[in-house]
C-alpha cells in the first residue's frame, strides 16, 4: 500500500478519533439530566478506534496516535523511517476534527471555547485538580498498558481479527480510569487538536502530552517482548495485521 | 436471494431500528432516577443495526437506511436499480415501527406525541439549540464516517464476521457525540417514520434529514476508494458479505 | 450429548439469568448517585446469556427461556419431545437463582421482598404505569424480535461464533426500550421465578408473561423461515450451533 | 514458555486489574455530576480482564487471580505444582497496581487512604450494608459462576478466540450485581492490594475475600465437567487455549 494512502487513512482516522472522541466530551457530556457523563465519553473515544481499526486497519494499521507510532516502532514492528510521515498526518487529521467540531459546537449560544474545548491539563488545568506529577505519571502508565495491550492483541499468536475489539475497548477503560486526572490524552495528536482552538494554558501544557506518552509507548516497546518472548517482538509483518490504534 | 425476501428482511430490519432505538429514548431515557439518558438510547440504535447485522445479514445486507444503500451504490457495491426498492422498504418498516411505537407509548397518562416522538430537528428544534448550519454539517459529517467505516469494515481484506460490531458501535458512536445536536438521524428512514406521527415541525424539517445523510454517504462512497486503493473499491460482492447496516 | 447435560446446563444457566438479572435490579439499579439504573441492568441481563451462551452453548444450546425454545421449535430448530423437559429446567433454575437472591438482599435492613423484587407487571404494576393491551403488545414484540435475531444469528449462513454476542446484546437492547413497561420479561421462566418470592399482584400476573412472549416466540418462528428462505428455515442442525438465548 | 516469562506476564496482567479497576472506582466512580458511578467501574474491571486476555492469553493464559488459578488446577486444566508462583506473581502485581494509584490519588487534596481505597469488606464494611453471611455467599457464588464461564468459554467444542469477550464480560456482570454487597472482589489478589494500602478493617477482613472465592472457584471446577461431560473436563491442554481470566 502507497505511503499517500496509508496517510490518508491516518488522516482520516485520526479526524474521527477527535471528532467522535472529544466531540461526545464537548457536545454531549455535561448535557442537564440526561447527558453522557465521563462513562459516555469513555465509550466513545474507545469506539473511534474501534470502528476505524475495522475499517482501514488494513490500510494504515490505524495507529492515530503518534505515541502508537513509536511504541511500534521501538518493538520493531513499524518501519523508523515512516514515523514522521506518519505523525505529520496524525496531527493534521487531529486539528482537522477539533476545526469540525468547533464549527458545530460553536453555533450554539454561550459556547466558549476558552473553556477547555476537551483540551487535555495538569495541576490546575486537572479536571479533579491532581498534581503535574500525578498526571505525568498516569499518562506514562495508561499509554504504557495501552502500547502492551495493542502489542499482545496483535502478537501473532493472539486471535486474528479481533484486536480491534481488545484495542478500542482498552482506550475505553482508559479514559474510565483518567478523565478525572488530565482529561485523559495517551494520544498528542489527540491533545493538539482541541488546544489550538482552546490556546493559552491548553498549549502551554501541551509539551507534557506529547512527552510521558511517548516515554510510557517506548517502555512497552521494550518490556512486551521481554514478556512475551522473543519471536513475539516482531509480531506479524504486514501492515494489515500490525493493525493497532 | 429474490428480491422479495429481501425487502421483506430490510422491512423487519428497519422496524427494529425505529422501535428500539426511538422506542429507546421515547420509553426510557428520562424515567426519573432510573432513566437510560443518552448514553442508553446511543447504545439502543447500535444495537439495533448489530443484531439486525446478524440477523438478516445473509439475506438482505441489512442496510436498513436510505443513506446507507446510496453509499454503497455510489461505491459500486449495491446495484443502482435495486436502491428504489430498498429504500421502498426501509420506510415502510420505519413506519411500522413508529406505529407499534405510538400504540405502547399513547397507553400511558400524559403522552404527548407532539412532543416530538423522538424525531430530529434543527435550528429550534436541535435538542441543545444548535443552528441549521451545524445541524446540517453534523449530518453530513457523521453519515460520511458512518459510510466509511461501513465500506471499510466490510472490505475484503478487513476480518470476516466482525463487520457487524464495527457498525453497530460506529452508530452508538454517532449518537453519543450528536443526540444534542439534531437528535442524530444519519437514516432517514428513521426520520421520517416518528416525524409522520408527530407531524408539523417534525415533518417540516424532515427534508434536511434526508438530504444531509445522503450526501454525506454519497462522499464517502466516493471517498473511501480513494484511500484504500482501486480493488477494495469493489469490495465483496455477495449480498452476505456487502452487508452493512 | 445425554438430556440429563443438557437439562442440568439449562438449570445452571437460567440460574445466572435470574441471579444476574434480576440481582442488578434489586441490589444495584437505585443506589442513590451511584447505582446502575434501568441502564446497568440491561446490560447485565443481555451478558448473563451472552456469557451462558459461551459456557454452554455448546451443551445444551443455551436457550434459558421457555419462549426460546418455544420459538426454535416452531421454527424446527429443536424437537418437539424435549421442550417440556427444558421448560422445567428452565423454571428450576430461575426459582434457584431467585432464591439465592432472596437470601443475599434479605441480609439488608429494610428490604421488603413484596416490594416487587424484580417481578414482572402491567397496569398498575407496570413501572411507567402502562396499560395491558400495551404492555401485552411489547412482551409480544419483543420476544419476536429476541427470536427473530436468534434465528438469524444461528442461521448456517450467518458468521460463526458470534450468535452469543448478538443475541445477548439483543436482550440488553429489549430490557433497553421496555423496562419501564413491564419490568421486561420476553421469558416466562424470568419471570416465575421472582413472582413466587414476591406473592400477590407478581403472582396473579404471571400469565400474561407466559402467554404474551411464547406467541411473540412462535410468530417469530414462522416468519424468520418465510423471509430467510426455505434453507434457512432448518439452520444448523446439532444442538452446539442452533446455540441461542 | 518458560515460567518465568509467564508469571512476568501474571504481574502485568494483575497490575493492570487493580489499576484500571481499582482505579476507576477510586478517581472516577463519584466524581459530582460527570461520575462513571458502580456500571462504569464494572465496565472497567471487566475491560480489565477483556485487554489483558488478548493481550497475555497467549503467554499465561491470563487469570491475573488466584481463585481461577485454583478452579483451572480443580478442573485439570493447570498444573498444581505452578499454582504457588502464579499466585505470588499475581499479589505482587496487585499490590504494585493499588501503589500506582496510590501515588496518583493522594497527590489530589482531600484524598484519605483509610476511607477505603476501593478495598472489599462486609457487614459494617458492606457498601450497602449487607450481613457478613450474605457476603460470603455473594462472593462464593459470584466466583463459582465466574470459573464456571471460564471452563466452559475455553472449552475446546466452545468458539475460538472469544473466550477474553465472555470472559471480561462476565466479571462486568459480576460487578453491576454484586459492588453493593462486598465491593466485589472474587478475585483474592484484587482484595489484597488495595487493603494493604487501606489497613485497618480492610486487612481485618481479607481472610474472607481469600476464602469465599477459592471455595466457589474450586466448586466450579467439581462442577462444570460434571454438567459439559467427560471429555470436556481436560479442556484445550495448551497455555494459549487454556487462557482464562
Amino acid at each position: 500500500m502507497p505511503l499517500a494512502h496509508r496517510m490518508a487513512a491516518e488522516v482520516v482516522g485520526t479526524f474521527w478519533l477527535v471528532l467522535g472522541g472529544c466531540g461526545s466530551a464537548v457536545l454531549a457530556a455535561a448535557v442537564p439530566g440526561l447527558g453522557i457523563g465521563f462513562h459516555g465519553v469513555a465509550l466513545a473515544f474507545g469506539l473511534t478506534v474501534l470502528t476505524m481499526a475495522y475499517a482501514i486497519g488494513h490500510v494504515s494499521g490505524c495507529h492515530l496516535n503518534p505515541a502508537v507510532t513509536v511504541g511500534l516502532t521501538v518493538a520493531r514492528r513499524f518501519p523508523a523511517g515512516e514515523v514522521g510521515p506518519y505523525v505529520v498526518a496524525q496531527v493534521i487529521g487531529a486539528i482537522a476534527g477539533a476545526g469540525v467540531l468547533y464549527l458545530i459546537a460553536s453555533s450554539k449560544a454561550g459556547f466558549d471555547v476558552s473553556a477547555g474545548f476537551a483540551s487535555n491539563g495538569f495541576a490546575e488545568h486537572s479536571p479533579g485538580g491532581y498534581a503535574l506529577g500525578a498526571c505525568f505519571l498516569t499518562e506514562l502508565v495508561m499509554t504504557f498498558a495501552f502500547l502492551f495491550v495493542i502489542l499482545g492483541a496483535t502478537d501473532e499468536r493472539a486471535p486474528k481479527g479481533l484486536a480491534p475489539i481488545a484495542i478500542g475497548l482498552c482506550l475505553t477503560l482508559i479514559h474510565l480510569v483518567s478523565i478525572p486526572v488530565t482529561n485523559t490524552s495517551v494520544n498528542p495528536a489527540r491533545s493538539t487538536g482541541p488546544a489550538l482552538f482552546a490556546g493559552g494554558w491548553a498549549v502551554a501544557q501541551l509539551w507534557m502530552f506529547w512527552i510521558a506518552p511517548i516515554v510510557g509507548a517506548a517502555l512497552a516497546g521494550i518490556v512486551y517482548p521481554l514478556v512475551a518472548g522473543g519471536r513475539a517482538a516482531h509480531g506479524r509483518a504486514t501492515a494489515t495485521h500490525a493493525s493497532a490504534t
